[in-house]
């Protein structure tokens, strides 16, 4: 026991400081030299990679193809979309001493040089659908204070960009790509979530309409995990994106765009974290297990023989290894659950003699005798059971927390609760800002259209637009 | 055959004007708006991304974990490694604007803030070795003239950064990453490489010694394709990267780092390319083939039906099936030649009458008929001979220009022929230096000791040390 002490001090109920604790000492993430950046350490690169491999197979399927493009963009680029200049200006960053006229931003999104490009590229109704993903850094000069993974001046994401020939594509696109969002988000990191549109005021900056999908944090508030947009002809006719339709008339592309970024890692960390540390979906976790052996003198030998063994057979789910002698079966066990691993297996001199393993759910801590030939079956089972618990807890959480309101009062007692309400409202921009300094900086995380007409809870006027108010990150 | 004329206008032995061509009309890269930026295009990215995933599984069976690192370093992190700081220099971009009192730069790479965080992280020799890689863009305001791929202010790359507990460690390190290198290189982009030392000159800088992989062009220039760099303790003493040996001993680490870049996409096109454009290697080429259809009114549907079977039976070599029917087959045999693909299936109602199809090697151009029942075993082994024949065509080339010179005359006049020039000489920096003025910008490209001594091509002193002698890009 060589080692300083060990574990998570802080309880999750304490979850602001729970949260940098965790992202430490499981070596998620640690803070970089330069306020507001971090550095994303192996752990929580795995975590991406796997989110990467899936995704890239979903761009696969979808004929989306991977390319880069600069990270400097030229400032006037920013100025050609009035809203989206509007919308990125305080947060670019640019560089100096150089040998060009212009300034040159650092990329916070890439929709402006990446259609500069498009305008090139597209001439003809055959060169359409154009879709193109990218995965990179983005540079965001956030002023707030900033958080790993949630909040930082430098993250990782994808962006896709594609260009049709009809709006209706258009249309279709945002949208299913919103919903692929939402399946990968529940699917691989057994995260629920609420998709729906953005409001007016919550919509990106240069779409005509936003999709988004949003899940609650145990604090109380929303999380945004994914954004698709439907750009409209915006960005088209700023940056000229044309193409001869079948009759050689010249028209607009209509476009849409669509990201997540590594904010996923973060959200991952809150909603299933522990009082121990980390808990990993079996599905987004690299190392599916660990294997500890109880080493005693006199039966070490065979016991770590038994071991390799064990883990030669389950080499599919990588286990870790955890051989080492100078350290604790206990210092090991929590060394581990800190870092979330799903399933842990013991292997000691009786279990050998039973001809069995004890296996550990990092979830329910459940402990489970297994006999040595049953364990290939019942690992993945194990695996899939840990996914389908998480997912369900965290369901049961969200719904929970669902509730709705039919005047200011109600809805600011509601969301001080930590609840997303419902409440009808008019979608004009004003009336959400109202609200958002009334209640204390909550917004509309989503919305819908209700089929029968509500009183708007500020002005008391008739609509049918419901907005999911909560606090958010 | 709705669109303008197509192919490569230019011959091959015009190597400078083809290159762009090719790159262009391949749609590798583009042009980016800002001087000396590309945009990697979807074709070069999936090589990159065929790369990324070869050389992943790598680093996992070496144990080298991925992670990210800021973009951004503080200037004064360049200051500690003096050698460091003197090279990279020049080619620092620093943003401005920023709240923080210091100047940041945009990596250029990434020692410097990696090693400060590897002075936190490590305690012990239990934390060594400590291994991790990251794929990232770097910055480097270069001032010569750039080239898409080869020389450009920003690109993509790996660089992986190691801290031994011992010198041996880091050495051999050091020579298994360029053995894995060449390994990579010449396997799956088919690309034969010398491997070998830097001299003192053309080390990286800041590291005791750099292993090197170089192929050489067309045009007689040798590319640097991969680098290796045993760090000694160098960069430990600047960052303090210590750790307690088993003797409760503080000691410094034994560091090294390694890259390869997306020159590699650069090497590829201008090693295997011929008149008619890009040549891919089947194993980096993500679609290995091509299915046209011959269409015509009446056996159409026939044809499509059949050429739809093959696409299926072909699936796991990514067929790109090419059934637009406002293109000739003649544009579509020469759009997709020269954009590379491997083989090129023709099906047409002949074909289908004789229950066959036409295989098009694009390497040879060699038209194979092949039993339709047959194309399963066929295309592998096709693919297989592909890959095979352009690397002994590329070996054969690299070995006929290797030379050796005794003179400076000698020399000057063999490395006008476009060879690599072997030739004794002192190792000291300014022999090299010396030489590199008298034939025009030549360097040794890599070094090599030999057993017997020779006499200095300049000093006329005894040495045994032979240096590579070229230009290069």
């Amino acid at each position: 026991m060589k080692k300083e002490t060990q574990g998570i001090t802080v309880k999750k109920e304490n979850l602001v400081d729970w949260y940098s604790e965790v992202v430490q000492k499981a070596e998620l993430a640690d803070y970089a030299p330069i306020k507001g950046f971090m550095i994303i350490r192996p752990n929580a690169y795995s975590i991406w990679q796997n989110i990467q491999d899936y995704f890239n197979k979903v761009l696969e399927k979808k004929g989306v193809r991977n390319a880069y493009f600069p990270l400097l963009i030229p400032e006037s680029f920013f100025k050609k979309e009035a809203k989206h200049a509007e919308g990125f200006n305080p947060e670019l960053a640019y560089i100096k001493n150089t040998d060009e006229g212009e300034k040159l931003a650092l990329r916070p999104t890439s929709e402006t040089i990446m259609y500069d490009s498009y305008s090139k590229w597209i001439r003809s109704w055959r060169d359409l659908p154009l879709k193109i993903n990218q995965w990179c850094n983005v540079i965001r000069w956030e002023v707030k204070q900033t958080k790993p993974f949630l909040r930082t001046r430098e993250f990782l994401w994808q962006e896709g960009h594609c260009v049709f020939s009809t709006e209706n594509e258009a249309e279709e696109n945002m949208n299913e790509m919103a919903e692929e969002y939402k399946k990968m988000v529940e699917e691989i990191l057994a995260i629920p979530v609420l998709i729906g549109k953005k409001s007016e005021g919550e919509k990106f900056a240069g779409a005509q309409t936003t999709m988004t999908i949003e899940s609650l944090m145990p604090d109380g508030k929303a999380l945004q995990m994914g954004t698709s947009h439907n750009l409209g002809q915006n960005f088209a006719k700023a940056f000229n994106v044309k193409f001869k339709d079948q009759n050689e008339k010249e028209q607009y592309g209509w476009q849409t765009s669509w990201g997540f970024s590594t904010r996923l890692i973060g959200a991952l960390t809150m909603v299933h974290g522990d009082d121990k540390g980390l808990v990993l979906p079996p599905k987004i976790a690299h190392n599916k297990l660990v294997i500890i052996p109880i080493l005693f003198d006199k039966t070490s030998e065979k016991v770590l023989k038994k071991s390799k063994e064990i883990e030669k057979k389950l080499a599919k789910f990588n286990p870790i290894a955890d051989y080492r002698t100078d350290y604790s079966p206990g210092w090991k066990y929590h060394e581990w659950e800190m870092k979330g691993i799903p399933l842990r297996i013991e292997i000691g001199p009786n279990d050998l003699a039973k001809k069995q393993v004890v296996i550990v759910r990092r979830d329910t801590n459940e402990k489970i005798s297994v006999p040595e030939k049953n364990i290939e079956k019942e690992v993945p089972k194990l695996l899939d059971e840990i996914q389908k618990n998480l997912f369900n807890k965290a369901k049961k959480f969200l719904d929970s927390r669902i509730d709705k309101a039919e005047t200011l009062k109600e809805l600011k007692e509601k969301i001080k609760l930590g609840k997303i309400v419902k409440a009808y409202f008019i979608d004009d921009g004003k009336t959400e800002d109202y609200i958002k300094e009334a209640t204390e900086g909550s917004t509309s995380r989503l919305i819908e259209f209700s089929k029968t007409a509500g009183i708007c809870i500020h002005t008391g006027q008739k609509t049918n637009t419901i907005g999911y108010f909560s606090k958010s990150y």
